[in-house]
């Protein structure tokens, strides 16, 4: 049977103190709202609605980031969130099957729960997910009846006997898409916030005689992001956890807790990442590639065998292929560096073709910007770049050729010439003795006088 | 009534291996006697006297560094606590009011305590701070009857009884001036060490028919450093109180536990903050200002809506206005940086003016040290500076004017103007391909020798 | 009595998910198999005996490296720790004394316990290294009677009551040389692996009537490494003993648990470390130094008072003297810079001679590379090397010269000389006003049409 998500997001987290939505804030470099999103694609999922409300437009517009073709509902008043859920009815017109409602503040959601619900809701209208809490608090809880999930009492309406359960309530629900939204409709306001629950739909769907079902699963998996004390130990948890993911996989990290992944890295085995290492979204390393300590990489592929660092920044769309090394201080941005090419001091190389065997002299910088528009440097193979070689794009280096140190290279450069731009050096004997004798002369009438 | 303090700091703390004064050891980039004696400010003492003895000099210094209006007195042997106290006599005349005894390798205790203290003393002619240790191990135990302390016992003479006692002594003492003088004149030195211990004013002041009393705080304010594990461990715990408090006035920090703040860092709401951040001494980065990755700052602002970084140094008196861009292998130093402008690689402005809307190139220099002086430069608005330009200080950029990259600038340039220092590029074909074949045979020719 | 080591590393560790052999992966910058070496060194051994099989070649290199009269035994096919032993007796032949035997896998073995062993030898022939698990789960079990070590069994096969004995077998032997290999000859391979297993010897030797006795250590130091997850763990165990020590030693390290040392870092007493400083391996830094924050350091000498960083990276073979001072986004490799000489800005030094109190300017570089040789420069005393000057080696600049900033300097400069080699400049008026015009002509132009 098919799927849809719909995915709650339209809190403010007032809690967090900011001015952005809560379900914004990133963790691995991605908002929330994409984790709770990409949680749900294991389900592959018909559609997937996103109900919007604090900060619609933002909200909406990185919902669309994560997957272009969501549907957006917003949530104009936020009245509690079987009102949440109802505002995704219109989107989900015409469908048949599960919807599975998910939170975009809850990012850890596994796919294997999911995949659990779904098989539970084959033997249940109506399925909850609930987690054994260590220490139950202020939840909510499921109050089962055998297999059978009878309603979720909040805990200010709990008794004694039912306060000692510690099956809690996560919000998770799955459920056929037409019961869903019969029940949605049922659900009253009549309780002290004046909210619509979704939580009532249990006890309702049960007086329906309906069956519904509880999955249980880790608590970590239902840790919802109310503060940024909160938001901080999820990025821990998520870090830890792409840490020991890399190492299972045969990643050589020196220093596993100094590195920073984001929810998209991909790196092969037998590559090693030194200590102090910022991947941000869009990385891909292959195998046995070097990334030294203290390197910001994002958008970037590094190919097999290369070496970067330390002190390097891989910028969007810088493409380094085999065996390349590029060095400290060096910033690489929308370029593309061939095999066995060298960058390894003191560069930045921005809108560039770096051609196989090329050597980038140190302090070498592709001069893309006019103060209008960007232009375009092309380097051709076995080019020597002398030191200091400001290459004023668009320009052409052809294979073979070199720059001396110091050019400014304005003009294309055939193939196997010889570009210098520089004037000649001229000694001035006892010139600098004498400016150094007056300096200090200078200075020493300036300390008598002051 | 008003308040002075007197911070003991004439220790040497051998165990910290060091040649230098163990309270000039730095916590949060402010060495521990500025800890203590901030915490003392909320008291907003009339005087504030510090005892000095190893080192004087320098931790005098230091203390005056934190505090200009703070009182020195040298204890030049070191004879107990009461003895140290004793020495702050002279800069205590005339004061009426209450004193109150803090200790410079004691960073932590809270304002909060300290007022506490002073309303202890409304009850009290004598207050002393205890603390309920975990493992009281060899503290001093205070020995109350009801609400009156009546002595404090020193582990080595206790009593089995004496010894189940888990409050502790942690030192702080709170007394009216005349009165701590006076109980002070009568502590005697006829025990094992042949010193004047501060403890044992508590008797005696009962025996003069004094009120003592006792208050609690909690042991991790009480925590003194002997050692440079206790030390790193201090350091630990204000990252970590500092951390929290970033996050709970609405800070983004991507990876808090790699931050490092100063103790007067000041970071505004909704700044984000990446991983792997130094924050020295004298920092203030304004709400919305994001400040990326491997950044280094000191004694700068970084305005709303600015962006440093990633691997960025600002260094003191660096202030860069709203919406200002630094990025990678930059620093900045003694510089305003006005609205918008943009200094994005591999550079260093020092000494220097930089106009709104300006776009400084890669590689850019300011050259502002002769050898002997120092030297500023003018950069006006919406100036073009191309990479790799030397501005020889002292030298002025008119609003709207150019220099061509790998230019040296040594004189002024009018605005509007576009100015140039540099050779003409000459392309001589085929020399490079002869360049490198000659290099290659004398590389095969050595071989063939060697 | 005089000891050999013979040190088992012939393992493939396929758990480790690696091309690379398990005994190459590194703590503290130097392969496991170089920590057991070093571990076995305290008893100053007359040989050291390598026994490789995966990766047999690499191996033995890195054996060589950390010594080089390392003798190396080959074992073609892993049929047992028994097996792996008996490769060695070649490499033995002639030796009287005492073996011991470690295992490249296992680094944290302690000197004291293999000195302890030692002495256990006198009154056993035979001394196994047991240790009391916290968790015995699968180890063998050391089977002692009173003093004496009767046998080791396999969890496999012991009974209940031999697996409620926690004392487990470490695998680290000391036996004399000739009864060991006649031992190792008696050893079967009639078991479910058809390996011949040394801890078979333990038997075997009991039957002949010999003394077996055996050592407890601390289970931390017989942690053997089979996963990444290990890996990382045991580089965490490395880098909490180094810190601490450095802390023992007056080291001030302003956030230990950012500091990443190598196993042959040696600091000096009061030098300071800041945040985030890699210290690979080969460096020296005498006290007094200072390591500014975000620095990584290689095979390199830090003299009493120099200054490096942030943001700077030594290289193999620099070498700062006293009072030296290196600032941000500087590299120096192969290169002397004496006495307060300071390299404080975006600057390139290799394979050069700095003499003392030069000051070498913001974004210089030694153009050290021709596309085929290295070249030296040579940069005598009290130099001023101006911004942006390339040194296009080989090539000298003689005591008190000076070089003008923007300088190509191709040929040696006299002492005292000034050397200039730049374009005057030329400033054209209007013109930076007329080139910005038309560009935003040319995007409006585009705009529309596009």
């Amino acid at each position: 049977m098919s799927v849809s998500l719909v995915i709650l997001a339209a809190g403010m987290g007032s809690r967090m103190n900011s001015a952005r939505p809560k379900v914004l804030h990133p963790i691995g470099g991605a908002p929330l709202l994409a984790h709770a999103m990409r949680a749900g694609d294991i389900l592959e999922p018909e559609r997937v609605v996103v109900v919007t409300g604090h900060g619609a437009e933002a909200v909406a517009k990185a919902a669309k980031t994560a997957n272009p073709e969501v549907l957006i509902a917003h949530q104009a008043e936020q009245l509690g969130t079987a009102h949440a859920v109802a505002q995704a009815r219109a989107a989900l017109e015409g469908f048949t099957g599960d919807v599975v409602i998910l939170y975009g503040d809850t990012p850890f959601v596994s796919p294997e729960t999911l995949e659990r619900m779904r098989e539970a809701r084959e033997r249940h209208a109506v399925v909850v997910l609930g987690f054994e809490a260590a220490d139950p608090g202020r939840y909510g809880r499921l109050i089962l009846n055998g297999e059978m999930l009878e309603r979720i009492v909040e805990f200010k309406d709990a008794t004694e006997a039912e306060r000692a359960i510690t099956l809690c309530n996560s919000g998770v629900v799955c459920a056929d898409a037409s019961v869903l939204f019969q029940l949605i409709d049922s659900v009253g306001n009549e309780n002290a916030a004046g909210e619509y629950y979704l939580t009532d739909i249990v006890a309702i769907a049960r007086q329906k005689g309906l069956s519904v079902g509880a999955v249980r699963c880790d608590e970590a998996e239902t840790l919802g992001i109310n503060t940024r004390a909160e938001l901080a130990a999820a990025e821990v948890a998520f870090q830890t956890r792409a840490r020991a993911e890399a190492l299972e996989n045969g990643v050589t990290l020196i220093a596993p807790e100094t590195i920073y992944f984001s929810l998209d890295t991909v790196i092969g085995r037998d590559a090693v990442v030194g200590p102090n290492v910022v991947f941000a979204p869009g990385v891909t390393v292959e195998s046995d590639a070097t990334i030294r300590a203290f390197c910001h990489l994002e958008g970037c592929h590094v190919s097999r065998g290369a070496t970067v660092g330390p002190f390097a920044r891989l910028r969007p769309d810088a493409y380094l292929a085999e065996d390349v090394h590029v060095g400290n201080f060096v910033e690489i941005k929308n370029a593309n560096i061939d095999e066995g090419a060298k960058v390894n001091h003191l560069t930045y190389i921005g809108d560039a073709d770096v051609g196989e065997g090329s050597n980038i002299g140190a302090g070498t910088i592709t001069c893309n910007y006019d103060g209008v528009f960007k232009h375009r440097t092309t380097i051709g193979k076995n080019v020597f770049v002398g030191s200091d070689t400001m290459l004023v794009a668009p320009v052409r280096l052809g294979d073979g050729s070199m720059t001396g140190s110091g050019s400014v290279i304005t003009e294309d450069v055939p193939a196997g010439a010889l570009a210098l731009g520089r004037a000649r050096q001229e000694n001035k004997p006892g010139l600098a003795t004498r400016l150094m004798e007056r300096l200090k002369a200078k200075k020493a009438a300036a300390k008598k006088e002051g």
